[in-house]
Protein backbone atom coordinates (compact mmCIF):
# COMPACT_ATOMS: atom_id res chain seq x y z
CA UNK A 1 0.00 0.00 0.00
CA UNK A 2 1.36 3.51 -0.93
CA UNK A 3 1.57 5.84 2.11
CA UNK A 4 2.25 9.53 3.37
CA UNK A 5 3.95 10.03 6.69
CA UNK A 6 5.05 13.16 8.34
CA UNK A 7 9.33 13.22 8.70
CA UNK A 8 10.80 16.47 9.88
CA UNK A 9 8.26 18.73 7.61
CA UNK A 10 8.50 16.70 4.86
CA UNK A 11 5.16 14.40 3.14
CA UNK A 12 7.10 11.12 2.90
CA UNK A 13 5.25 9.49 -0.57
CA UNK A 14 6.00 6.16 -0.60
CA UNK A 15 5.20 4.54 -3.52
CA UNK A 16 4.44 0.69 -4.42
CA UNK A 17 4.73 -1.17 -7.65
CA UNK A 18 1.27 -2.33 -7.27
CA UNK A 19 -0.35 1.29 -7.46
CA UNK A 20 -3.98 1.32 -8.55
CA UNK A 21 -5.56 3.94 -10.67
CA UNK A 22 -8.30 4.90 -7.68
CA UNK A 23 -5.09 4.76 -5.12
CA UNK A 24 -3.04 7.58 -7.40
CA UNK A 25 -6.56 9.86 -7.43
CA UNK A 26 -6.64 9.52 -3.46
CA UNK A 27 -2.63 10.25 -3.25
CA UNK A 28 -3.20 13.26 -5.19
CA UNK A 29 -5.77 14.51 -3.27
CA UNK A 30 -4.47 13.71 -0.20
CA UNK A 31 -1.20 14.92 -1.19
CA UNK A 32 -2.60 17.88 -2.75
CA UNK A 33 -5.09 18.94 0.24
CA UNK A 34 -1.64 18.85 2.88
CA UNK A 35 0.49 20.87 1.02
CA UNK A 36 -2.23 23.41 1.05
CA UNK A 37 -2.86 23.18 4.42
CA UNK A 38 0.15 22.42 6.35
CA UNK A 39 3.05 24.08 6.81
CA UNK A 40 5.28 21.38 5.30
CA UNK A 41 8.57 21.70 4.00
CA UNK A 42 8.99 19.54 1.16
CA UNK A 43 7.30 16.62 -0.70
CA UNK A 44 9.77 13.32 -0.95
CA UNK A 45 8.54 10.13 -3.35
CA UNK A 46 9.58 7.65 -2.44
CA UNK A 47 10.56 5.05 -5.26
CA UNK A 48 12.91 2.28 -3.43
CA UNK A 49 10.11 -0.31 -3.59
CA UNK A 50 9.48 0.15 -8.02
CA UNK A 51 11.52 -2.83 -9.32
CA UNK A 52 10.56 -1.73 -12.78
CA UNK A 53 8.71 1.13 -14.00
CA UNK A 54 6.02 1.65 -16.98
CA UNK A 55 5.02 4.51 -18.71
CA UNK A 56 1.93 4.43 -16.55
CA UNK A 57 4.09 4.91 -13.00
CA UNK A 58 6.20 7.54 -14.49
CA UNK A 59 3.33 9.57 -15.58
CA UNK A 60 2.24 9.12 -11.64
CA UNK A 61 5.33 9.80 -10.55
CA UNK A 62 5.39 12.94 -13.00
CA UNK A 63 2.06 13.97 -11.60
CA UNK A 64 2.96 13.72 -8.03
CA UNK A 65 6.03 15.72 -8.15
CA UNK A 66 4.19 18.10 -10.60
CA UNK A 67 1.21 19.11 -8.36
CA UNK A 68 3.66 19.26 -5.02
CA UNK A 69 5.91 21.60 -7.29
CA UNK A 70 2.76 23.68 -8.49
CA UNK A 71 1.73 24.03 -4.85
CA UNK A 72 5.22 25.29 -3.99
CA UNK A 73 6.12 22.53 -1.91
CA UNK A 74 9.96 21.34 -2.51
CA UNK A 75 10.17 17.64 -4.40
CA UNK A 76 12.86 15.14 -4.36
CA UNK A 77 11.90 11.63 -5.61
CA UNK A 78 14.69 9.31 -4.50
CA UNK A 79 15.56 5.70 -4.47
CA UNK A 80 15.15 5.61 -7.96
CA UNK A 81 17.04 1.55 -9.18
CA UNK A 82 19.34 2.03 -12.08
CA UNK A 83 17.12 -0.15 -14.29
CA UNK A 84 14.72 2.05 -13.19
CA UNK A 85 16.09 4.72 -14.33
CA UNK A 86 17.42 3.30 -17.84
CA UNK A 87 14.05 2.45 -18.61
CA UNK A 88 12.45 6.13 -17.76
CA UNK A 89 15.08 7.77 -20.28
CA UNK A 90 14.54 4.93 -22.85
CA UNK A 91 10.64 5.57 -22.34
CA UNK A 92 11.50 9.40 -23.12
CA UNK A 93 10.49 10.58 -19.92
CA UNK A 94 13.62 12.29 -18.48
CA UNK A 95 11.13 14.11 -15.62
CA UNK A 96 12.55 17.55 -15.81
CA UNK A 97 10.52 19.13 -13.48
CA UNK A 98 11.67 16.89 -10.76
CA UNK A 99 14.81 16.53 -8.75
CA UNK A 100 16.27 13.66 -7.52
CA UNK A 101 18.25 12.68 -4.38
CA UNK A 102 20.51 9.04 -4.36
CA UNK A 103 18.40 8.68 -0.58
CA UNK A 104 15.86 9.79 1.87
CA UNK A 105 18.71 11.25 4.28
CA UNK A 106 20.05 13.21 1.11
CA UNK A 107 16.88 14.54 0.46
CA UNK A 108 16.22 15.39 4.20
CA UNK A 109 19.25 17.31 4.56
CA UNK A 110 18.66 18.99 1.23
CA UNK A 111 15.28 20.17 2.45
CA UNK A 112 16.91 21.16 5.73
CA UNK A 113 19.61 23.56 4.05
CA UNK A 114 16.43 25.52 2.12
CA UNK B 1 -13.23 42.13 -13.13
CA UNK B 2 -9.05 40.62 -13.44
CA UNK B 3 -7.47 43.80 -11.92
CA UNK B 4 -3.58 45.42 -11.83
CA UNK B 5 -2.25 46.77 -8.44
CA UNK B 6 1.17 48.16 -7.08
CA UNK B 7 2.29 46.21 -3.99
CA UNK B 8 5.84 46.71 -2.77
CA UNK B 9 7.16 47.11 -6.61
CA UNK B 10 5.30 44.53 -7.08
CA UNK B 11 2.15 43.86 -9.93
CA UNK B 12 -0.11 41.99 -8.58
CA UNK B 13 -2.20 40.45 -11.01
CA UNK B 14 -5.72 39.13 -9.38
CA UNK B 15 -7.40 36.61 -12.34
CA UNK B 16 -10.99 36.03 -11.88
CA UNK B 17 -12.72 32.61 -13.19
CA UNK B 18 -14.72 34.55 -15.84
CA UNK B 19 -11.58 36.08 -17.33
CA UNK B 20 -12.68 36.90 -21.22
CA UNK B 21 -10.82 36.38 -24.37
CA UNK B 22 -10.57 40.41 -24.48
CA UNK B 23 -9.39 40.87 -20.85
CA UNK B 24 -6.60 38.78 -21.69
CA UNK B 25 -5.67 40.49 -24.65
CA UNK B 26 -5.79 43.77 -22.87
CA UNK B 27 -4.24 42.19 -19.92
CA UNK B 28 -0.95 41.32 -22.10
CA UNK B 29 -0.95 44.66 -23.22
CA UNK B 30 -0.93 46.57 -19.76
CA UNK B 31 1.37 44.24 -18.04
CA UNK B 32 3.99 44.01 -20.61
CA UNK B 33 3.80 47.72 -20.82
CA UNK B 34 3.75 48.28 -17.40
CA UNK B 35 6.83 46.36 -16.76
CA UNK B 36 8.69 47.74 -19.36
CA UNK B 37 7.96 50.87 -18.45
CA UNK B 38 8.42 50.93 -14.64
CA UNK B 39 10.52 50.20 -12.44
CA UNK B 40 8.82 46.34 -11.23
CA UNK B 41 10.76 44.23 -8.71
CA UNK B 42 8.16 41.33 -9.83
CA UNK B 43 4.83 40.34 -11.28
CA UNK B 44 2.49 38.36 -9.19
CA UNK B 45 -0.19 36.12 -10.43
CA UNK B 46 -3.01 35.57 -8.06
CA UNK B 47 -5.31 32.93 -8.70
CA UNK B 48 -6.72 32.38 -5.64
CA UNK B 49 -10.20 32.98 -7.12
CA UNK B 50 -10.10 30.12 -9.36
CA UNK B 51 -11.81 27.68 -7.64
CA UNK B 52 -12.28 25.90 -11.25
CA UNK B 53 -9.46 25.52 -14.15
CA UNK B 54 -9.29 24.55 -18.23
CA UNK B 55 -6.44 24.70 -21.04
CA UNK B 56 -7.84 28.33 -21.65
CA UNK B 57 -7.18 29.18 -18.12
CA UNK B 58 -4.29 27.52 -17.54
CA UNK B 59 -2.46 28.98 -20.86
CA UNK B 60 -3.75 32.25 -19.72
CA UNK B 61 -1.44 31.50 -16.49
CA UNK B 62 1.52 30.05 -18.68
CA UNK B 63 1.38 33.48 -21.38
CA UNK B 64 1.44 35.79 -18.67
CA UNK B 65 3.91 34.18 -16.85
CA UNK B 66 6.13 34.08 -19.94
CA UNK B 67 5.70 37.42 -20.90
CA UNK B 68 6.80 38.99 -17.77
CA UNK B 69 9.53 36.32 -17.67
CA UNK B 70 10.76 37.09 -20.80
CA UNK B 71 10.39 40.87 -20.29
CA UNK B 72 12.97 40.10 -16.97
CA UNK B 73 10.69 40.45 -14.08
CA UNK B 74 10.58 37.54 -11.73
CA UNK B 75 7.31 36.09 -11.64
CA UNK B 76 5.31 34.34 -9.05
CA UNK B 77 1.78 32.39 -8.85
CA UNK B 78 -0.16 32.27 -5.54
CA UNK B 79 -3.12 31.49 -4.47
CA UNK B 80 -3.43 27.99 -6.32
CA UNK B 81 -6.03 25.78 -5.17
CA UNK B 82 -4.99 22.12 -4.23
CA UNK B 83 -8.19 21.04 -6.83
CA UNK B 84 -6.39 23.48 -9.20
CA UNK B 85 -2.98 22.18 -9.23
CA UNK B 86 -4.21 18.59 -9.64
CA UNK B 87 -6.20 19.42 -12.88
CA UNK B 88 -3.31 21.15 -14.35
CA UNK B 89 -1.39 18.60 -13.61
CA UNK B 90 -3.85 15.64 -15.45
CA UNK B 91 -4.19 18.19 -18.26
CA UNK B 92 -0.52 17.78 -19.01
CA UNK B 93 0.37 21.31 -17.85
CA UNK B 94 3.08 21.31 -15.34
CA UNK B 95 3.69 25.09 -16.55
CA UNK B 96 7.48 24.48 -15.82
CA UNK B 97 8.71 28.16 -16.44
CA UNK B 98 6.17 29.63 -13.57
CA UNK B 99 6.91 29.79 -10.24
CA UNK B 100 4.61 29.34 -7.32
CA UNK B 101 4.25 30.68 -3.96
CA UNK B 102 2.12 29.60 -1.23
CA UNK B 103 0.63 33.13 -0.40
CA UNK B 104 0.94 36.77 -1.13
CA UNK B 105 3.39 37.35 1.76
CA UNK B 106 5.49 34.29 0.74
CA UNK B 107 5.82 36.00 -2.65
CA UNK B 108 6.27 39.48 -1.48
CA UNK B 109 9.21 37.84 0.95
CA UNK B 110 10.80 36.43 -1.78
CA UNK B 111 10.67 39.64 -3.70
CA UNK B 112 12.12 41.22 -1.47
CA UNK B 113 15.55 38.69 -1.08
CA UNK B 114 16.23 39.16 -4.68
Amino acid sequence: MTSINLVEKALLVSIQDDVTDTEIMELQDTLSNRIARNDVRGVILDISALEIVDTFVGRVIAQLAGISRLLAAETYVVGMRPTVAVTLVELGMYLPEIRTALSLTHALSQLRRE
